[in-house]
C-alpha cells in the first residue's frame, strides 16, 4: 500500500541493535523495523541487512514518496569521505566507504551521521527540543557522545568531527583515557565510569550503572557510597556543562543515557557546579533536562535529515 | 568628496580609547578617526563623540552609500535589546539602549557586538581567517574574551551570550573568579593572571605581561621563574583550546593581545596540552596561530557587520 505523502528512511546501526524506520513529515512512524546487529557474520552481512530493511520499506511505501535515506552510526564521520573512523563498536566499518556503498545498492542518496548527532537531531525534531533552534546533548554510555544543534542544524567541524563532548577535559590530572587524554568527562560521568568507581569503592564487579542506582537506594554504608558515586558523576557532568553554556549560551542543554533514572543523585551537584561556573547560566533561562526519545532519538534524527536537505 | 561605491561606518568603543572608520567593501579604510573614551565626563559625552565620528564621515563619503554602521562593545549584549550588561569598563553604560539611542540620532539603524565577536569577524574577514569558514578567537587583555564564528556568521547563543571563553574552568579548583567560579581561563593565562604570577614570584608589581616577557629572556633565576609563568599560562591555554578543538572541530583558533610577543614562551606548553588532550587535533589539520589585526580587529569587524546584514 503505498503512502501518498512524503517519507524518509531512518537506520539505526548500532554495535548490539540494528534498526531501520520509515517515517513521515509529522513524524509518525510508517513502520519500524528491528533486529540484531550481525556482526558475527562479518561487515558484508551487516550492510546486507540494512539494505534489505531499507528496501522493505522503500517496497511498502512507495519509491517516488521517498525524500531520503539517513544512517545513524558510533563514531567519527570523515563528511566528505563518507565513511567511519575510530568507531570502537564498530570496528570492521573502520575507513570502509559504507555511504557510497549502501547508496549505490539502492539507488538512491544517502546521508551518513554520528549517532549522538542524530539524536540531537531527533530531540530538537520530535523531542525535548522542539521548541528551540539550538541545543547541546550528552549520551551517557559505555562513553559519553555529543550532539550539537545551532540554528536547526547540526554543527559539523571542518572534517566532521565536532561535538566530541566527552573528551572535554574536566579534571586536568583525572582519569587517563584511551584518547591519549586524562580527566576527559567519559571517564568520570559515562555509565562506564560509574561502573569503574563501583568498583574501586567495592560495590561489585561489572555493575551497570542502574545497579549501582539501586544499592544507592538502600541503606547503610554501600548507598552512602554509591551515592557519592552519582555525586562524582554530577559534578563532572557540572564542570562539563557549565562550560557548554558559557561557549554556547543555548537555552536546552539534554542528557540520555543508562545512568538517567540516577537523575535525582547527580543532578544536585551537577546543577551546583553549573550555577557556581557559569555566569551565564545563573543570568538567563537556561533548561538543563532528560532527553525524551530515549534510544529512538538516533533513529528520528537519521530520518529527519533528508527533510532537512530537501528544505521540508 | 562622496565615494561612489557602498561603505560602511565601524566603531570601537573601549574603555579608553574610541575609534571611527568609514571602510569600503573590500576592506579599504576611506577615512579612521581615533580618540579617547571620555569617560570622565560621562555617558552622554561619550555618546556624543560617537555620533558625531558617524556624522562626520557619513558627511564626507556620502549618506546613500553608507550601508549601515556597526558598533563594538566591551562586556555582554544583551541582543534583543541592544544593551550592554556587566561591562568592567563601561559600568555608565550598563543596561543603557545604547544601539536605539545611537541609531535615534543618526536616523540610521545600528548593530551593536561585543567586542571579541567583532574582533573574531574582523579576522575572519580581512586578517588570519580569510580562508576558512570557522573559526574561534581568544583576546588574552585584562580578562579573556572569546569570539565564535560558524558559517561565516558570529555565534550568540539565544540571548547574545555565548563565546565567553575566558570563564572556561580549566582548573576545577584553581584561582577565584570575580565571576563567582574558580579556575576560569581569564584567571590562569591572561595578561592580568601573568602579572599575578610575576607578583607571586617575587618579580614585580604590576608588571605589563611584555615587562614579564622581557624578565624572561634574561638570565638567571629570575629569568627562570618568568618563563615557568609562561609555560603555566600556555598549559592553562592548552587545556581550553583541547576542549574547543574537541567541541568544534573548527580548522582555525586564534590568539591576539598584550601577551602575544611571549609566543614562544607559551606555545609549546601549549601545544602540548592540545596534543594530548584533543584527538581530533592530532588527527585533522587543526591551526592555532596569532590573529594579525591587531588592536584593528574589533574595528573592521564592526565596519563588516553592516555588510553581512545587507547580504554584501
Amino acid at each position: 500500500m503505498a503512502s501518498m505523502q512524503p517519507y524518509s528512511i531512518g537506520v539505526d546501526l548500532g554495535g548490539t541493535n540494528l534498526r531501520a524506520a520509515a517515517i513521515d513529515l509529522e513524524g509518525k512512524v510508517l513502520c519500524k523495523l528491528a533486529g540484531h546487529t550481525n556482526l558475527r557474520e562479518g561487515r558484508d552481512a551487516v550492510i546486507h541487512d540494512i539494505v534489505t530493511n531499507i528496501r522493505a520499506l522503500r517496497d511498502q511505501f512507495g519509491q517516488a514518496e521517498l525524500t531520503g535515506v539517513g544512517v545513524a552510526v558510533p563514531g567519527f564521520i570523515e563528511l566528505e569521505k563518507g565513511y567511519i573512523v575510530g568507531s570502537n563498536n564498530l570496528p570492521q566499518f573502520d575507513e570502509f566507504p559504507l555511504r557510497d556503498d549502501i547508496s549505490q545498492k539502492l539507488g538512491k542518496p544517502v546521508i551518513l551521521e554520528n549517532d549522538a548527532n542524530a539524536a540531537a537531531m531527533g530531540e530538537k525534531w520530535l523531542g525535548a527540543g522542539r521548541d528551540v533552534r539550538d541545543l547541546v546533548l550528552l549520551t551517557l554510555g559505555t562513553g559519553i557522545g555529543g550532539g550539537i544543534i545551532v540554528n536547526g542544524r547540526i554543527l559539523h567541524g571542518y572534517v566532521g568531527m565536532a561535538g566530541e563532548l566527552g573528551h572535554m577535559t574536566v579534571i586536568p590530572d583525572g582519569n587517563p583515557c584511551g584518547c591519549g587524554n586524562a580527566g576527559c568527562l567519559e571517564k568520570h560521568a559515562s555509565a562506564t565510569a560509574i561502573a569503574a568507581m563501583a568498583r574501586l569503592l567495592q560495590l561489585g564487579e561489572n555493575l551497570k550503572s542502574v545497579e549501582v542506582f539501586e544499592i544507592a537506594q538502600g541503606e547503610g554504608e554501600n548507598a552512602a557510597r554509591a551515592k557519592r558515586i552519582f555525586e562524582s558523576m554530577g559534578t563532572a557532568l557540572g564542570i562539563a556543562i557549565g562550560n557548554l553554556v558559557n561557549i554556547f549560551n543555548a537555552p536546552l542543554y539534554l542528557l540520555s543515557g543508562g545512568p538517567l533514572p540516577a537523575w535525582d543523585l547527580f543532578a544536585p551537584a551537577m546543577f551546583r557546579e553549573v550555577e557556581k561556573r557559569s555566569f551565564t547560566y545563573r543570568n538567563s533561562k537556561t533548561r538543563i533536562e532528560k532527553a525524551t526519545l530515549g534510544n529512538e532519538a538516533g533513529l528520528f534524527g537519521a530520518a529527519y535529515l533528508p527533510f532537512q536537505e530537501a528544505g521540508h
